[in-house]
């Protein structure tokens, strides 16, 4: 009686946790379209938002850590409830580090906004964002339904990202080539795909772990990697 | 007496634990001055040992997060200790960015060395990576010593890092504007920059947690940032 009684204490526990999760994921999902959308409809304002609302989500960060750290210390959990509290942290410092590059986002389209437009790249971005919010959506869906299958169909769509990372980085050489007064907006939207394009790796991360917490096996190399440039001329 | 006894066991798994935080750290300090000596002498050899010796890096995370999960499952820390435990997955998972980091800048090496090389940018690379491999070693020595004053120094010199980075910045804009044969590989030496501007946060995130260890406090907003890069036209 007394050990079904800890077990439902820390289950409500760790259920408000991941109520603050869940917090956070719609606070970062948020936070990747109106940094797209604000450099598509060059909207400073927006861009503004998204700055000053990364705030919201480190603290959410933070209170998600202390939270946990108290879970443990009070519930001294083990084996894998243990794993699944440790898989919290895991998943908020991803969701943290999704916020800090929607912030970069939107500290460059207040550069860009005083630039000329590079033809038709913040509507392929916005569509690249648009894709990993998806993704995103759909880890923290597996997360909280413990959905190792949905959780591998995220992982497998970030190649279609890195695919369209390296198809602008292609563009984006060209038009820099083409024209040397594009050289400088063309960098920072360089940067924005890459952003974007690492913001895919953190949601991967994400499904990783919950194919670690339903499987106990990780996703090891099994992970498809399709971002080249690195290794391209 | 037990109380004593279970505190000393505490500490010595801790201990090990640490020690392999301090290997991790080893091979991520030689990691980066391999990749930027590669760079600089061209040597592919050498970066195919950095690509190739990442793995040990990430299987040394593994082990740490393991051994944590372990500690506490079996030890059931509170407090300090268990603020002392967690701060370990936060320092690993640091230190296996960093040593990614490297991995990519050895792989954008074994491209460049087909490129014609920009003038004294290898060398400026190699000099900002030492600067960053530094700081590194002495935030892992602030770590073990918890010392918070060493901790701040190391955030304080991550400014220089920034500063190093945006003369870079400046300097492959002017590059690329004089020729665009030179778009390509200033690209990727630009990325080699932020990548090791990057580590410099990385490295800095480190120390942040010995404040943290040592004073209970986070050193949030305290923090300088001098890479202005993102919002210059």
């Amino acid at each position: 009686m007394t050990e079904q009684h800890i077990a439902s204490a820390f289950d409500r526990d760790l259920e408000a946790i991941q109520a603050h999760i869940m917090k956070m994921g719609g606070l970062v999902e948020a936070a990747i379209m109106s940094a797209a959308r604000s450099l598509e409809s060059r909207d400073v304002e927006l861009a503004q938002e998204v700055r000053q609302g990364d705030k919201a989500i480190d603290a959410l960060e933070e209170l998600i850590n202390e939270e946990t750290a108290r879970l443990i210390a009070l519930r001294a959990p083990t084996a894998s409830d243990l794993r699944l509290v440790l898989s919290v942290l895991k998943v908020s410092a991803n969701l943290e580090r999704i916020g800090d590059y929607s912030k970069n986002i939107a500290k460059r389209t207040t550069v860009l906004v005083n630039t000329s437009e590079i033809n038709g790249s913040a509507a392929a971005l916005r569509r690249m964002a648009r894709e990993v919010e998806r993704m995103l959506r759909d880890a923290l869906d597996a997360y909280v339904q413990r959905d190792a299958e949905l959780a591998a169909d995220v992982i497998e769509r970030d190649e279609e990202v890195d695919q369209m990372y390296n198809g602008l980085f292609r563009e984006f050489l060209t038009f820099m080539a083409e024209d040397p007064r594009n050289i400088s907006s063309c960098m920072h939207l360089h940067f924005i795909a890459k952003n974007i394009e690492r913001m895919g790796d953190h949601v991967t991360a994400i499904a990783e772990q919950v194919i670690y917490l339903v499987t106990g096996e990780r996703p090891t190399e099994a992970r498809p990697k399709a971002d080249f440039t690195s290794q391209s001329v």
